[in-house]
């Protein structure tokens, strides 16, 4: 049966899945990671077996790579390594580019590397191993998965800033949003979870983890989402700020004695749940924390207010909203969370169930028997999304090329 | 009978209203306009006759308002000066200093000057007319009526940014708001236009003008505003970008080659509805264009949408709302923006009555008549809430000295 790798690549790790397709069986997972600082660590999980772990001494991602799929030979995962059909990459920024998944080409791969803009730790990165797994794999069919894809259909009026357009036409001055691939996934299995046909729906998905966003999802498209240009603006996230008035960051530039850039990257490291308290940007930290130390209550109350406020927002956009689904590390594993983002969306008959709630990491159903709109936890999967588009495309299309 | 002055002073202009009180009679209203640019215009406006207009050929602020008073003294608006017991000033920055409207002191007057950081284009120049008058009217309490103050009731978790706490602690590095004055009359005269008690209810209040913004009142007391350290962010207004995402900000500096000062000054005079439809910064001129601009239209389209976000956030972190107020120069007067902001809450049931919408510059019930949230036009008047806090102060408080 063929094979199809879901890989996942960051500034310095990749995770990945292999899958039989179709059946979408999974047959292993894994990690490489520390790639830019040798020795680079390899784990492997097999269902049903130890974990196998190895250090490999290269910096160089092609022998890495090639390492790791003669390893799943070895462990009989496949057959020979001809039996990988495809390969599906995600990548962070699509740009106005891309709207979907596409099958890689050089075109694809160039403009891949020349949003680098939109996501700077990430774009260029996934680009080389997208070329590393062309080398190690000619035969195999590479196709680019993007976070942005399903934030496309967004109208102009969500997507603009209140800027002048021509700094849109020019500098693509415009929000891209992100977490697409797992807003896509939690939005059908919603509509499928409730019974109701995704294209006549109003939907709002919270993607609530070390990065969090809120996207209305109107008729099976996004209408609109927290995270912007970057996803560094909307919600209040691990060590990001979320939303802040542009004034007061040339004002601190002053008062920190620091450049507009690096004024950005504290925005993204040094704010957000860790800035606030203190303490931690990890959620499970401070509720731990929360009973005795206020900074630490204080940031998990910022954070559900940004929350409640992005969700209030976008049901206004939509005139009303018939399901809410949770998802992300957050969501699916925070009871607490859930419900105190929830308590405030009884004036839409949107009300939980607390038994329900106290479950986590499930599909389960949250609302009270009675509620008019109904709340879901919907553990989201951009794996499989990345896999199914990339069986589809190879099964289908052909490169554009 | 005693007389009051509330002044509203812009950066080069001073606006007037001269009150009997406590019968809160206006006795007259006018303008200094280019005052740093001599020669200055003074406009008097007494009900029932015309205008009186001339110009005044001194740089000197004291001049130019001691001139203004002897006038009033002809015009019969006053017998003698000594009649002028109280003057209003309006304040922009108050920041936590003041919570409410204080009578002036030296102390009070170093605090204003010291809070320009917060409104550089305001506080200074306030500052001098408060001591202005000071000057010329030696016997008249001054009284400053700060437009932050009804803000400061809001909690930590609406005042804060995703910011590392410490830069509030050091910096003052928080939400302030704006339009508090106007909030607080418009907040007041709904609870009275529906009968209800101000400290049990939930409203929205849209202060809808060249500047913009929404307020969540709950229990008579600001819980959340748009506005933030400055009244850059939140709403799009005529020449403001409101929120933007600030990664995208450092981006554009690099492109436009511009400091952070300078972004700020494009994003503050460059961008909103000019900027979007690069025709006007006037909603009329917009309005009228639209038809045939499709960029009037998207900066019409986009200057709705976030209103609604914003009315729809408030309203979810008061969990629910019993009355909407629109107010300021384009709540009061245009009947297509509010129907096109209301067509977003029937989910609320907060729909309006066609007709009753028709109607503009005057208070009038907007709901239908089986809306289950009210929805008010309240023409705002902050001259009012200055004169009404001026006289209320003037005769029951000694100045703190």
């Amino acid at each position: 049966m063929p094979k199809y790798l879901a890989v996942n690549a960051g500034s310095s790790t990749l995770k990945w899945r292999l899958f039989d397709m179709p059946a979408t069986k999974l047959l292993g997972q894994g990690l490489i990671d520390r790639i830019n600082t040798p020795p680079a660590t390899v784990t492997i999980n097999v269902p049903g077996r130890d974990a196998v772990k190895y250090d490999t001494d290269t910096k160089d991602c092609g022998r890495v790579v090639a390492d790791l799929l003669l390893q799943l030979k070895k462990l009989g995962l496949v057959e020979r390594l001809h039996d990988i059909h495809g390969v599906g990459h995600r990548v962070v920024a699509g740009g106005e580019d891309f709207n979907e998944s596409v099958i890689v080409n050089d075109d694809v791969l160039l403009k891949i590397r020349n949003l680098r803009n939109l996501a700077p730790l990430h774009n260029p990165v996934q680009a080389n191993f997208i070329d590393t797994f062309r080398q190690v794999l000619p035969w195999a069919t590479q196709v680019a998965v993007f976070d942005s894809a399903f934030h496309q259909s967004m109208p102009a009026t969500s997507y603009l800033y209140g800027l002048p357009y021509t700094w849109y036409k020019q500098y693509g001055a415009r929000k891209y949003g992100a977490h697409g691939t797992s807003v896509r996934y939690v939005a059908g299995r919603t509509a499928e979870l409730i019974g109701r046909p995704l294209d006549q729906l109003r939907l709002i998905v919270l993607h609530l983890g070390a990065g969090s966003s809120v996207t209305a999802v109107k008729d099976g498209k996004s209408l609109d989402t927290s995270m912007g240009f970057t996803p560094l603006s909307g919600l209040i996230s691990a060590t990001r700020s979320g939303d802040v008035d542009p004034s007061l960051l040339a004002y601190l530039m002053r008062k920190l004695n620091v450049t507009a850039d690096q004024m950005v990257d504290l925005l993204n490291d040094e704010s957000g749940l860790k800035g606030i308290s203190g303490l931690s940007d990890d959620m499970r930290t401070l509720t731990d924390a929360a009973d005795t130390n206020p900074q630490a209550q204080l940031a998990i109350d910022m954070y559900v207010n940004r929350v409640v406020q992005y969700v209030g927002a976008y049901v206004a956009e939509m005139n009303g909203v018939d399901a809410f689904a949770f998802a992300g590390g957050i969501g699916e594993h925070s009871s607490a969370i859930r419900a105190q983002i929830m308590s405030h969306f009884q004036y839409l008959g949107a009300t939980i169930d607390a038994k329900q709630n106290a479950r986590n990491s499930a599909e389960v159903d949250l609302s009270d028997p009675d509620a008019s709109v109904r709340t879901w936890l919907v553990p989201t999967d951009e794996e499989l999304m990345i896999v199914r588009d990339t069986y589809r495309l190879v099964t289908t299309q052909q490169p554009a090329q």
